[in-house]
């Protein structure tokens, strides 16, 4: 690996605690996806961004800023990040999925807030995420109360922009949210000094698009029994697709399902077919939160899809390509992103259409909802999903879990549980 | 007392758990409120009003609904009310602030919600609060995800009608607004089959203005040293002022404000000149939640003034009676409903300078910011709270608590430790 400490110490990392973060994430990594068996050749890809997601990935941001890109970070699927990419800008997930810095997020937060705000603030706090660092401005977004006011605080260390997201589907809500979106492409144009001309932006959809249709592609093929993937990879995969560059990843992705297509011929898959399926549905899973898929397909189920930010609801909705005109295609923009089913929205029957679509699709046992401790939104919304699985005869269980490991056996033994009726 | 049993049960209220309720807030008035020494006269008829709140006022309504008029209930000072006075409908404010109902709150909803959407949701699924039972309509908001996100269960039990609540104070956002006042005005005709003319909106503004303008006169002769009337009474008043008619409660108090200005001109105050005085800053305080105000007023302390929903939130912003037409009343409520400082708004610097700005014009020597737990909007927010008081170097003590008596003893040390550094 290369040496990338000049790198980390030039954006401010902590390395000490760098090295710390990189040691616990190595040995995770290894526990929890290398010793997979029969795990695709396509995912070396995956092992190797992943083993330089502090390191390559950051030499080519800090590389393209110096040939003057932009970098904009985010921390939700709702930011069309088509406009970052119309504008010669890179748009970049994050760092929010570990508990990092909660000493120093703690000072400035409630300890009752969810996780991954917590994370996000810490890693600022601390200094370890070169994501964060390298940023030449941050997209947040109203989706949640608690991201919605963090960003107050979290905007006092970095320049922050927040878009405003509706909460209902009612016309002004379109109409606010198509301003919010013509706000942003002003905000990328003035950051990046590049305008953002129709043919720009109808290439960075079709960019952007395929890299949906990539992950659409894999998705479809875990429909298989046997299933030719574990839900630990394609959640990676899906992890991934925020961090790296959109043009390659489409191809490695699509490289790897030609793979998965070849096994799928030989019904070869990466557990027996008589294994448990398990539809995972709820909270985002940010890199590198792999502690319940971890937990699940070591208790004798499999994942074969996940009904997340970090999965389905990143890539069901397509942007329409057939716009000429800017406002045909801001308003493309707006439909597409007006479809995510997102708990932030009130009410959100098409989320719980969607699961039970996907359960079916994907020809599940049972449903394992995951809500980030203290996420409002997902924890209330889970209610009724439990009640319309368990109308539709799905069995379903409710987990609600923060980024530490001290409940891991305690989680083991409810999903052994869960997994040993659904047999 | 007479007796409302055979009303209560005509609405499906659990008269045993109702008695036990009702025996229980009777002995805690008398520990909070009747104890006090030196209460004005005019608390007599507030005294009377509370022994009957679910007696006299319930039967007020019933007899209302008799001859046609509809009951509507709200959560949040965010519900345009002169809509539903002006269709000849009566508002009130809902029963939320009780620890009631928790195990069955808790079957519904998640348990780390914050105490009032649990006090909510469990006085409807106990059959504890003759209010919920006999509404026509509840309209509820989405001023935080909890409630947004609560409503949807919710609306299960109770009929209820959901105002979506902007988050910013952009343009698009008086749009936002401006539509959904416009859609509760076509609501609220719907259910009470009255057509609100201009005159009667007119009217309903005066009416609800007269109420904020006696509130208001009230907390202004709070100002004085010594302060003529308790903290615990102000917010009882303020609690009151969500359920009585409006009318009868504006005299009422204007009357208790001719008794303060004498005892003004008296110099006479209910606590001595040397009292340590506290604004009480933070989540709204709903009837019968006086845990904390009682808890800080016997420490030695006085709360001079509430920065609450409960309180200076509610009654600051005055709706302009100048318009004559429809589309100038309705801007009339726009504009004044728009500037709440809620902390469900982001940014909302506006809020910390009115706290700043009531600090000084109440004289206090110190502010207590309360927050119901789990309150994301008012949690994050206080740490900004915090640092601009300290910056104007105003102490200030942080509190967070639920309705549990659980931490009454822990609340008292740490207020007596912060009313001693005030002395």
């Amino acid at each position: 690996m290369a040496d990338y400490r000049e790198m980390w110490r030039s954006l401010g990392i902590d390395l000490e605690s760098h090295d710390n973060l990189l040691d616990i994430l190595g040995k995770l990594y290894g526990d929890i996806y290398l010793s997979q068996n029969k795990r695709p050749e396509g995912m070396e890809y995956l092992d190797f961004v992943v083993s330089e997601v502090h390191g390559y990935r950051i030499k080519e941001l800090l590389d393209a800023q110096k040939v003057g890109s932009k970098v904009f970070g985010t921390f939700c699927v709702f930011v069309p990040e088509e406009l970052i990419w119309a504008a010669d800008g890179i748009c970049v997930g994050l760092c929010a999925g570990a508990e990092i810095g909660k000493g120093d997020a703690e000072k400035v937060l409630p300890r009752s807030i969810c996780p991954l705000i917590k994370s996000f603030m810490g890693f600022k706090l601390a200094h370890l995420c070169p994501y964060t660092e390298l940023c030449d401005l941050i997209i947040g977004e109203t989706t949640c109360d608690g991201k919605k006011k963090a960003f107050e605080i979290f905007s006092e260390f970095k320049s922050t922009y927040v878009m405003e997201t509706p909460q209902m589907k009612r016309e002004k809500d379109y109409d606010l949210w198509r301003n919010e979106v013509y706000k942003l492409k002003e905000k990328v144009e003035e950051v990046t000094g590049k305008e953002i001309t129709p043919e720009r932006l109808k290439s960075a959809i079709k960019l952007i698009n395929d890299r949906r249709r990539a992950l659409k592609r894999l998705n479809k093929l875990r429909r298989e029994i046997p299933v030719p993937i574990s839900g630990r990879d394609a959640l990676l995969i899906n992890q991934i697709s925020f961090y790296d560059d959109p043009k390659r990843f489409t191809e490695k992705v699509n490289l790897l399902c030609d793979e998965l297509e070849k096994r799928i011929e030989r019904k070869e898959g990466v557990v027996s077919d008589k294994t448990v399926r398990v539809l995972l549905a709820g909270s985002p899973m940010a890199l590198p939160n792999w502690k319940l898929p971890g937990v699940i397909e070591s208790s004798g189920a499999v994942i074969v899809d996940e009904e997340s930010c970090i999965g389905e609801r990143n890539i069901r909705a397509m942007v329409d390509e057939s716009g000429e005109t800017m406002e045909e295609l801001i308003d493309a923009l707006v439909d597409r992103y007006m479809q995510i089913d997102c708990a932030c929205f009130t009410p959100n029957n098409e989320r719980i259409e969607h699961i039970i679509q996907l359960a079916k699709d994907f020809k599940v046992d049972g449903v394992i909802h995951y809500t980030l401790q203290f996420c409002d939104p997902y924890l209330v919304e889970s209610y009724k999903v439990e009640k319309a699985l368990e109308k539709e005869g799905i069995p379903v269980l409710r987990i609600e879990t923060d980024y530490s490991m001290e409940d891991v056996e305690q989680l083991k033994t409810r999903i052994e549980a869960f997994v040993e009726v659904l047999r």
